[in-house]
């Protein structure tokens, strides 16, 4: 068995308005930062699996977040994964 | 003017406890999902921002991390920049 470390986004999808990511662009011209925009704010989630290949292991991690992770109809996912 | 586009992780500190990874790694469990192992949840931020240079932008990034996207005491953040 070998070891990957999974790196994943899950992002709010674009059609979907994110009003922490609306907060936050706004505080940053209080913060004389006008020149941020179009903050959006998501979860950044890392873990470690044990799986026998590269592929295994990516599959176990769709699963993840497909059922657990992410919510697909407000969020997508991205990940990367290596083995350490 | 150019615009770039940052990506930005803001997690937990390694000394610091996170129950919310915590308590996902319990559900993986469930799932059937045990091979997963010290899931720690954090924050993803995506902005746009517009500077002369990439090194402009990438102090103004990090100015916004340190001033309000990230919280030191508890968390630590790392972030790539690209040109748009």
């Amino acid at each position: 068995m070998k070891t990957f470390q999974a790196e994943i986004d899950v992002m709010p999808k674009k059609e979907i308005l994110d009003p922490q990511g609306k907060a936050v662009t706004g505080s940053m011209k209080n913060l004389g930062l006008a020149e941020i925009q179009n903050i959006r704010i998501g979860k950044h989630i890392s873990l470690q699996i044990e799986a026998e290949s590269e592929q295994i292991a990516s599959e176990k991690v769709e699963q993840a977040c497909k059922s657990l992770l992410a919510n697909l109809i407000m969020e997508s996912y991205t990940f990367k994964i290596e083995q350490l």
